[in-house]
C-alpha cells in the first residue's frame, strides 16, 4: 500500500514504523523524564479495557485487590539473594524526603513481593487465612538505559498478583491457572495468540522456583514476552517470617505465587496488527469502536447529514456499540478518514447528502479479509442490527490473521546451529528445536545467534514430532522454543 | 450502647476511636515504610467504587484519562513560585538511579500541575486543540510527619484533573462545574454532606488563583477537606509556555483549572457514619451489602441451612445485590456477626433450622433509625423482592442523619472571638460568623482557637441572615465558616 503521509513501512524498518505510529496514533509521547513516557488518552482507554477485562477475570478466580507501599525500605529488596542480584542494578533510590538526609535510603517498587510478603507476615496466622489471593494495580520503576514506548519503559503500568498458599500444589495450581488466565485474555481480547510454557533457568524470574511465559509473535518474528506467572515456592516466605499453623498444628512456611502483565501489551497489540496506515485496535479494545463521519458540502446540507450522523450513533449506542460522531467543522472528510483510520478504529460510517433520501450508509472496515471489499453501501437499519456482529467477526479475523501469521514462520524440524542462524538472519519466527537442558548450549546460542530461550513450550504447542537431538549437539530431552525478543 | 470488644468508644476519645476501628475492619493498615499504609481488600474496595462513581461522572462530563510520569525534574516544580513554596518542604527525592548518581533530582510527584502542562504546551496549538480535558489516577507523596490512615499519609492515591481552557470564563465554569461533581459525589455515594465554597488567600492551593472546597464535617465537629477544585488562571502556562493561535490569529496563553479528590474520602466515610461497634458503608459502596449467616447446631442441619443461603443469595445477586454466604465453618454465628458489623456491611441476613419450613428469614439492618425495630422476621420472597428498596432507603438514612448531625452542631449568629472559642471548647462545629476580609483576622484566630477559616459559603449554605460586623471587630463584607479541621 502507498504510504502517502510519510509513515515508515514495516517492510523497511519495523522498529521505525513502530516508534513512529506509536505516537501518531497518539497512544503515547516521550517525556522530559528520561525513559518515563506519556500514555495519551487513546493509548489509556485501551489499557483501560485491558484492565476492566483482566480484573473482572481475576475477580471471578477469587482474587481481591488491595494497595501497597511505593517505597521500599532497601533492606528488604537485599534480603532475598537472587532477587537482589537481578533488580540492584535498575532500582531508583530516594535518599532524601521531607528536607532531610534518610537514615536508610527506600527504592521505588520495581515489584512488590517484599513489601507484600513481609505484611501478609503480619496478617496471617493459621491455615484458615490461606489462600491469600491479593492483586494490586500499580506503577513500577527498573532504570533502563534503553528504552521504548510501552515495551520497555523506567515506569510501567501493571498489575502484580500476589498470592500466599498452604500447600505447594495449590500454589502449582494457581500458577498455571493465571497462566491460563493470561492466555485467553491475550487470545480473546488482544486477538494477540501467544506460546505458553516453561522458562529456562536463566530466564525465570529472579527469586522464583519456576516461571511461567506467555510468549507473542510480532510482525517482525520476534518474540514479545507478554506475561509471566511465577511458582517462587517458599522463597520469600522464609526471608520475610511468612508462616502459619497447619491444620495439623505444625508451624509451615507459605507458599507464594506472583503473576503480572502491564502496559507492555499495548506495544504487542501494536505489533500484532498494525498495517502501513497506522495502528489496528481490536473492537473488544477499541475506545471507539465507530466513528461516524458526516459528509457535505455546502451548509444547507450539514444540518440534515450532521443530524443524521447523530441519530445513527444513537441508535447503535443503545446496542452497545461504543460510536463517536466527528462533526469537526475545520477538517475535510478524507483527514477524518485518515485520522481515525491512523488511530485503527474498527469501522467507519460515512453518510452523506444523497444517502438521506435512500435510508443507507457506507460501512468501511479498518482491514480487509481476502476478496472482501473496503467499502458497503448498506442500508442503516441493516448497519445497526448487524454492527455488533461486524465488530465480533473482525475480533476474530483478527486472532486467526495473527495466528496464520505466526504459524508460517514457526519453523519445526531444524536440528542444527546453522540451520537456527539460517532462520534467523532470513524470515526470523519462531524455531523450535531439542535441547538437552545444557545451559552452556543455551548462552552459546544466544552469543552467537542474538536469539533466546523463550520457553519449554506446554503441549498443545508442541511438534507433532518430539525432536530427539539437541541442538547443541546429543540427545535430546525436550523441545524448545528459540527466538529473538523484545 | 456497651461495647464488649474493647473498641474505645467515640465520646471518650474520637481519635483513639478512628484509629482503632481503621484497623479493625481491615480497611487498611501500617506499613514497615514511614507514613505510608496499606490499603487492605475491604478498604481498596470501597476505594475502587469512589472511583468508579467518579469516574463515570468525569466521563459523562467530557474528561478522559491519561498518565503522567511518576518522577518530575526538580527544576519544573521550581518554576512557579508559590507552588514550590507550598510543596519543596514536602519532597521526597530520587537522586540515584541505575546505579548512578542522576544530573539533576527527581522528585515524586506531589502534585502533577508542572509535569502534564509542560506536555500541553507540546500538544496544543491552536484554540481547536481546547479544552483539552484530561484526568488521571495516580498516586502521590507528600512527606508528612504526622499522619493518620487514610487522613494524612506521605503516599495517597487520587485522581487529579487538569484542564486547559482557550477563555478565562470556561476555566471558572469548569472549576465549578467539578466543585459540583464532587459535592453530589460525596452526598449521593458517601451520604456525606457538606459545604461548599472559596477558599481564602491563606488556604487556597500553591499556584491556583482561586480555590474552591467541599467542607464536610465530621462526628467530632471538625471539618474535613474532602476535595478541591482550583482555577490556576495563567500561572503555570505562563511558566511552561502553554500558548495557543486563537480564533482571531493571536497568540495567548491557555487557562487551567485542577481538581482532585482522594482516598481521604474512605476516612471521611468512617468518621461521618462509624459507631461504637465499627465502620458502615453506606450501600452504594460496600463492596458486600448483604450477608447471609446459615445458622445450625449439628452437621444434620448444616447442608440444608447453607444450602437455602446460597439459594437466597443466588436470587438476590439476580437483582444486582452484592451478596455474600459467610459459610464458614470454624467461626460461630455470633462471631460472623460482629465481624461483618464491625466492617460496617449493611445488612445482615440469618437462616436457621425453623426458618426453613417457614420459609422466612431474619433481616437485621446495620443502623437503626428512630423507632426501627433492630431484627425483622420476614418471608423470604419479600426479602428477595423489597432488598434492593431496604438499601437505597438505607443510603437515604445514612444522607439525613448526617445533614441532621451537622445542622445540630452548626452555629450561626455569633460576633465575637469569644463566642467562637466558646464554642470551639464545647461542642464544637462549624461557626458561621462575619469577616472583613483581613488576613490579620483569620491568623489570629487561627492561634487563639485553632481553628481555621474552611470557607467562603456558597449561597445555598450561607445563613438566611447575612452577618454585618466582622469577628474580628468592624464591619463583615461576607460570611465565612469557622472550624477545627483534620
Amino acid at each position: 500500500m502507498a504510504d502517502d503521509k510519510g509513515l515508515t513501512p514495516r517492510a523497511d524498518d519495523f522498529s521505525a514504523w513502530y516508534n513512529e505510529v506509536v505516537q501518531r496514533a497518539e497512544l503515547a509521547d516521550h517525556s522530559p523524564v528520561r525513559g518515563s513516557m506519556v500514555i495519551r488518552p487513546w493509548g489509556y482507554g485501551i489499557w483501560e479495557r485491558m484492565q476492566r477485562a483482566l480484573d473482572d477475570r481475576f475477580k471471578e478466580t477469587g482474587h481481591e485487590n488491595a494497595y501497597f507501599p511505593l517505597l521500599i525500605p532497601m533492606s528488604f529488596i537485599e534480603r532475598e539473594k537472587e532477587h537482589v542480584e537481578g533488580f540492584k542494578p535498575e532500582l531508583a533510590v530516594v535518599t532524601h524526603a521531607g528536607g532531610k538526609e534518610l537514615e536508610e535510603p527506600l527504592v521505588v517498587r520495581p515489584t512488590s513481593e517484599t513489601i507484600i510478603y513481609s505484611m501478609y507476615a503480619k496478617w496471617v496466622q493459621s491455615y484458615r487465612d490461606l489462600p491469600l489471593k491479593l492483586n494490586q494495580w500499580a506503577n513500577v520503576m527498573r532504570w533502563e538505559l534503553r528504552t521504548r514506548l510501552f515495551l520497555r519503559t523506567s515506569e510501567f503500568l501493571w498489575q502484580e498478583g500476589h498470592p500466599a498458599h498452604a500447600t505447594e500444589g495449590e500454589a502449582e495450581e494457581e500458577t498455571r491457572l493465571m497462566l491460563d488466565v493470561y492466555r485467553t485474555f491475550m487470545e480473546e481480547w488482544i486477538a494477540m495468540p501467544v506460546v505458553t510454557g516453561l522458562k529456562s533457568e536463566s530466564e525465570k524470574f529472579a527469586g522464583a522456583l519456576r516461571t511461567y511465559t506467555c510468549e507473542a509473535m510480532m510482525q517482525d518474528g520476534k518474540a514479545l514476552q507478554a506475561g509471566t506467572s511465577h511458582n517462587l515456592g517458599q522463597n520469600f516466605s522464609r526471608q520475610f517470617g511468612l508462616t502459619f499453623q497447619s491444620e495439623a498444628g505444625a508451624e509451615e512456611f507459605a507458599w507464594n505465587t506472583s503473576w503480572g502483565v502491564s502496559t507492555r501489551l499495548v506495544g504487542g497489540m501494536v505489533m500484532t496488527h498494525g498495517d502501513d496506515t497506522g495502528i489496528v485496535v481490536p473492537p473488544r479494545l477499541a475506545p471507539v469502536q465507530v466513528v461516524v463521519v458526516p459528509i457535505y458540502r455546502k451548509e444547507a446540507e450539514r444540518t440534515a447529514v450532521v443530524e443524521k450522523a447523530h441519530e445513527l450513533a444513537g441508535r447503535l449506542r443503545e446496542r452497545d456499540v461504543r460510536v463517536r460522531v466527528d462533526d469537526r467543522d475545520h477538517l475535510n472528510p478524507g483527514a477524518k478518514f485518515w485520522e481515525w483510520e491512523r488511530k485503527g478504529v474498527p469501522f467507519r460510517i460515512e453518510i452523506g447528502p444523497r444517502d438521506l433520501a435512500k435510508e443507507q450508509a457506507v460501512l468501511v472496515k479498518r482491514v480487509q479479509g481476502e476478496g472482501e471489499e473496503r467499502k458497503a453501501f448498506l442500508p442503516e437499519n441493516q448497519i445497526v442490527a448487524e454492527l455488533a456482529e461486524h465488530l465480533e467477526a473482525f475480533q476474530r479475523q483478527l486472532l486467526e490473521r495473527a495466528r496464520a501469521r505466526r504459524e508460517a514462520r514457526s519453523h519445526r524440524g531444524g536440528e542444527t546451529l546453522d540451520e537456527l542462524r539460517e532462520i534467523l538472519e532470513g524470515p526470523g519466527g519462531f524455531v523450535y528445536t531439542g535441547w538437552s537442558g545444557d545451559p552452556a548450549v543455551e548462552e552459546r546460542i544466544k552469543e552467537e545467534t542474538k536469539a533466546t530461550l523463550r520457553c519449554i513450550p506446554d503441549p498443545a504447542f508442541r511438534s507433532p514430532q518430539a525432536p530427539t537431538r539437541c541442538i547443541g549437539g546429543g540427545e535430546a530431552r525436550m523441545e524448545v522454543v528459540w527466538a529473538r525478543a523484545y
